[in-house]
């Protein structure tokens, strides 16, 4: 296993790397990857004005995971956390807890106090809930029947310790 | 008074009109009527994949309100209510109920059993909240400290009526 690096510039090739992390990953059906996939595309296009910005964690000179984040407009000093995803061949290593941090340390440089997560409350999240909760964030409110029946949406925040 | 007229369809003017009324309604800063402006740019642009529905109310050939919408990504039958705002000289005429009710209306046909908006907690926005709420939403989340210290987001949500 090479070093773990990690860079914030947007390259074309990293919409291939999403789409492969992301396809592979299992937790996305088609129109989600291809959203994942967009905001990609749309950083590549419109530059830091699109408001997404990355990290990607490098092992060998390949992707194994990535973090798509950005300010909340009209929000003081909150920020989303779009995307985080880690290819399954890296599972559990604890990349996922470091690309993270290093998202965090990045968005508190920028300002930034809080940061947002979204995800499901279904039995294919259950490991994401965990990985946010194992992370510091807390679950601040839950929207029922959300994406579906019975399939709510778990609204986490993280304050930051600058 | 002139009768109340709905429309569904967005022309080059609806720019003008929503920058009017998101100005005069004294609800907004600079930033946020910006947003509010782009989102009708984005809809002349994209058309319907910009995934922004629009309903106009006008009185007197002059648009007097307005409600933007639209579903929600990866949400089987949830709406966003992304904006809605009524002319000063029209508030309290029930003009805003009558759009909103419209609007349902539409999202209903549309296949949308859910209709979400969020507002703010501070004092500013309690006619929003009293808005919402005496037509209809119940407030099921609240995220503290989301856009400022002590102004926290208030999520609300309708379950439509088929």
């Amino acid at each position: 296993m090479g070093d773990l690096m990690f860079r914030e510039n947007v390259c074309t090739d990293d919409t291939l790397s999403v789409a492969r992390i992301l396809r592979r990953t299992g937790f996305f059906n088609a129109e989600e990857q291809e959203i994942g996939i967009s905001l990609v595309s749309e950083r590549l296009q419109k530059g830091l004005s699109s408001g997404y910005l990355f990290v990607f964690a490098e092992q060998n000179d390949q992707v194994v995971a990535y973090s798509c984040h950005g300010p909340i407009p009209g929000v003081l000093d909150g920020y989303d956390l779009y995307w985080i995803a880690v290819d399954p061949s890296c599972q559990g290593s604890g990349i996922g807890s470091r690309l993270l941090a290093y998202t965090e340390n990045r968005v508190i440089g920028l300002g930034g106090a809080r940061l947002y997560a979204e995800t499901s409350s279904s039995a294919l999240y259950e490991s994401t809930r965990l990985f946010y909760e194992h992370n510091g964030f807390a679950l601040e409110g839950r929207l029922s029947d959300y994406y579906a029946p019975s399939d709510d949406k778990m609204l986490y925040v993280k304050r930051l310790i600058r």
